[in-house]
């Protein structure tokens, strides 16, 4: 018989980003001896049009105790907004199945706040990880509302554990953990690159190229209240990428309203133009998209990757637009608005000047052990009060 | 042809309590000419165990564009957290179709973040009215939660503002406004009882008493985060009240995890026990409702009306347990745990020092224009960002 | 590690009636060397208000795999529809976990449909049990297209296997096993009455009366394409029984479109009549239901009991109404419309007659093994094709 | 005000094919006196990539009542159950909300059952377009069990309306109208080409070719009990076409299990092989593909198109596969298995033989009126039981 004392963690997967970031938090959680892991993987997790991430999270030793299709499609406003009632809907069941003792809820997708609602409403408590953070946009407004719902709060550093306590949580139950995403990038530098060719490992579409000489990596995603214009913020970047004509790998958009456009508009420029420098990839593992970034001359795009790890990298960045706008950053990010010429400047000005220092802003690399060992020990309550 | 300058404001109605709390809203903005009404009724609303408010509201005049089931039944922690996603699926799908300028959510219940979020998610801008108060209970989570995802702010008092400015809120987007609900009381007030009947009208079970001698009105509802705990709660009130013998209103209560249970309790003394001095009701127009109460001698139970409306009314209140826990409230309130014998003392010590002064700590009467008004002014914006 | 000849066999429970029918194949199934039992509990067997059969299917040590909450509150036309929705959607998830090998579809209710729809477009093959039946009303599009739908039928008797054939169906995926409900019957018989005491057992509402001297049992539904009548139809039986002044034990309407007008309407009848011969109950075990029935002189209502079991058991019955209209019926029945005077005669011609001679019309008492036995060498085939 | 007398017709249009069949039908009933038109466009019909079709239903002067996505992503069997579910729970609302006196379902997909369930459940009578037809798969016991639900049968031919009635419908509910989709098929080929250039209005993805020198149309669907194979099925007519070197107009595939496969093969092949005479369209209105079809050699794949409007234009088709294998088809059909020698040879057969003649096997393009009168007229009842 399970001992009593063992908590019940149970954390849903919903995105590739989610699953980097947390990867570390589950593999303490498994390996805690008085914690077991509830594993769910659901909405874009399981789409093979983005290259489903369960597959990965199956080969890291994972087996989820239920997967949990919740997406409706069409990737605009509307069907955001209902793929968020319909998660809720479903893991409600899952969670009354399942009964854990505390969900652990990640960032500030709309699964997130689905996951958190769903939780809280069944009177199980929320830790939410990665709150406190300021970015502007919708994704803003869930990840507050997240903080408020929740009862455990594991913030990447102190302005983030300041706004969250400001928000009128008991500083009692608000952690600065660091975010595990840096967990994930300490351990890819201590393990060095091995022999690493992500042509070889991940085929993609286009041709392959000489690493050595150097490459850029480009992920740009869909700013969902400015998804109207998706085609034409993807078209700057492509331009300018097209027109340094470097070696470079390209990702596909995460799941998300406008993310189609963009695809449709890769692909139109794809059959337009000969970029044979370009190559294109669906999904690397956490470890290899790290890996491809450590090696990198610059990274371009508007993924919070380029504000956090690349930071603890020391990898230059090009930031592009609002997607990231408010957060914190260090002294390896340039930002630019959706202006190819600018760009193209920018990543020029980047190569010129090379690499960055390490800067620890967004936690350590041990942010997974310290939040498994948290959710092993903090006083379990559901009951809250603004603290003014 | 519609005046490109008229804003279409929706309003979602999905329970006794918000229904009362926002019909002068309603007719202001109905009566506004730069605003068109969109109304939606659902979830508990619609349903006939609990009096279907959806008659009184045409009753009042209004046509509802659409109208939405969205309880799951069950009436516990599950089914409460698959309604609000139920609830998001199909506000999503209605706001879709109704391309309201602005939406309005009301308080703290679970329709009211399926509401805001579904909005939220399409980039309508959301108006919130009566954030920044003070409850405990997944009620105070879910309103601070629905504050980080609306835009306008229409709160009763200086307290609700200054938590919500507190939480990060962009003070320009703050009002005080009044609570409308007080609207109501007030005109109530005005009106005069005009020979109000409420046996003759109403019906109910039971049988009648001469409400002259005076009366007491009881409305306990369950606490969800204790909902196991519905039965006990109630029946203290109930060995009160039959213990006191004065003639007494009761009403059902609303919908929600524990309201089965406390609805067979109250069948189960029924049968029990003979109390002919108790009539039993389940729903009455928000105006008779107040009617009633501002003719009785002291309001026992849980509604948050004793700590908001009665306190514009001066009427004596005993509040029961932990629901209205951390509201600001005014001298009319005794506050007492579940414990018949507390309950019997505080209502005898009311009965016997009669009625209070009228405060304005909920709003003086006039938040339906002003709400209006506001709403036909306010700048829409979607995009906020935390102020700290 | 299990046999890969073991076939995973999944029945989803979604109420009373439903359990009942299909007990004696749970058994057979749990029992059998080379099938695994999955059991999926849902919908009204998890509710309160109807007394949740969940407690007796553990109490009879079957532990459900999932449980799912799926009904959308209303007991209307709407909320009928969209509770099928619902059980599809989460049907979909949960068997997408399972992974079953076949899932038990079982009569005509709403729940069946979305039950076999959703293994359906799983490529998971139906067994269907009760198909081939007659009743006229929505069950019987629903019973006829879950045929349609399912790949194996286990039918009652010849006339059903005759008209599953007729529709198209492939003879070799049609068994006649006779009805699973009449095992629990014939089971009952041989058991005996034991000292069974429903009052002692069940508590129920009302007074106690000595059984010895002869009883009546009375269950009637709503109609759900009548449900507006509802009242009506009950009062008629209300009165006829009232009349009758025979001690009686009523049960509760099932959850379905009309049965809170039934509820309210026997409600309002207690209220204002006096009638001590009358008790009330929520739900007994299938057995104990059954030992009631073995030992009354007569049911009375619209119940599919009294054309299944009561005739094995020969108890007389008054059926009432089109809810059993076409239903192939034995000796033991009496129809009558709803008419007071009519209901009253037809119980008193049965009270001076007597019991009636068992017959098999729906089967034999041995379902169950037949069923489990089926299931464990039928071909698992998904494809299929009307036969003309 | 509406005479009480017109019938409110609501139509649920979801994806490409449905409209294309059903547009006569939807012309008819709004310019019938004494019906009103109601329509619901959903599921992929509102999917840009799939082409949106509510832009060309738009176009064609039809404003929809409601807008519903429904589509859960995936495109797997979990999720066309869940989006079958979905359907049902918006589609409920919808129909509450706008009251229909019939609706009107189409043919055999997912969300024609959907539709037709939805509507049963609410005491709306369904008329059934296309029942009776024999397919196989899945589809199959979806049309079968809609035509058990429904109420009113409108089918293509004799041999349609012979298994209705052998499946026990009343053959005074079964009406020959021949299929929708032959009118338009008829419409077109009076119209005459008229100047008609694919290339210069729809765009699509290849160089264009002189249509003038003859050429091919590819649409092959996936099948969702074998969509595991999708690669594979869609290879061989890839090669076989690549092989053949002709000019051909492709289709990209419908949204179902399995269609992301064939995407995603087609797209793999064009990075493969230079291949310039293939031209890819996503969607053509319903007329403009007929006006392409007329005019091509032969038709490629397993759409229905070449089983129904084919038969009646009298265009060559070469049948791939399984999808259509037991459908009544006509003289210009030629059958092969997935293989591309056959295919490239059934081609060539057809190649050098030429057109066939009309044959009205489906219809002699009149069934719009027919339909809409019959609506306007037919009587209106919900009951039904099987006739023997």
């Amino acid at each position: 018989m399970k001992d009593a004392t063992v908590r019940k963690v149970c954390v849903v997967i919903t995105a590739r980003p989610s699953y980097a970031r947390i990867k570390t938090v589950l593999e303490s959680i498994r390996d805690h001896p008085r914690l077991e892991l509830q594993l769910i993987v659901g909405a874009s997790a399981l789409l093979e049009r983005f290259g489903p991430v369960i597959d990965v999270i199956r080969k890291d030793g994972f087996e989820p105790n239920a997967v949990v299709y919740m997406v409706v499609e069409g990737e605009n406003l509307v069907t955001t907004a209902k793929s968020t009632g319909l998660g809720m809907v479903e893991l409600a069941t899952i969670f009354d199945n399942l009964k854990p003792d505390i969900v652990v809820s990640i960032a500030d997708r709309y699964e997130t706040i689905a996951t958190a609602l769903a939780a809280s409403y069944l009177n199980i408590p929320v830790c939410h990880v990665q709150g406190g953070e300021v970015t502007g946009s919708i994704d803003e407004k869930v990840r507050h509302a997240v903080t408020k719902i929740s009862n455990v709060h594991c913030v990447a550093n102190t302005m983030a554990a300041e706004r969250v306590i400001r928000m009128g949580e008991d500083p009692d139950t608000v952690f600065i953990t660091g975010c595990p995403s840096i967990d994930l990038a300490s351990r890819v530098v201590a393990q060095g690159q091995n022999g690493f060719n992500p042509f070889a490992k991940y085929g993609g579409v286009g041709s392959a190229f000489n690493m050595e000489k150097g490459y850029l990596v480009v992920m740009q995603h869909p700013v969902t209240t400015e998804y109207k214009n998706s085609e034409h913020q993807i078209e700057e970047t492509l331009e300018a990428i097209r027109t340094l004509g470097y070696p470079t790998f390209w990702f596909w958009p995460n799941v998300d309203a406008g993310s189609d456009r963009i695809s449709k508009s890769i692909r139109r420029f794809r059959e337009l133009h000969h970029i044979p420098f370009i190559h294109f990839f669906k999904n690397l593992t956490p470890e290899d998209f790290l890996r491809l970034l450590v090696g990198s001359k610059c990274l371009v795009g508007n993924s919070s990757v380029g504000i956090r790890e690349a930071s603890f990298l020391g990898v230059p960045v090009v930031n592009i637009g609002t997607r990231q706008e408010r957060r914190d950053r260090g002294a390896n990010v340039i930002d630019v608005i959706y202006d190819k010429k600018l760009i193209q400047d920018a990543i020029q000005r980047h190569l010129h000047n090379g690499r960055y220092q390490c800067e620890t802003l967004y936690g350590d690399g041990k942010a997974g052990p310290r939040i498994a060992n948290l959710l092993s020990e903090v006083p379990l309550r559901i009951e809250k009060c603004i603290s003014y």
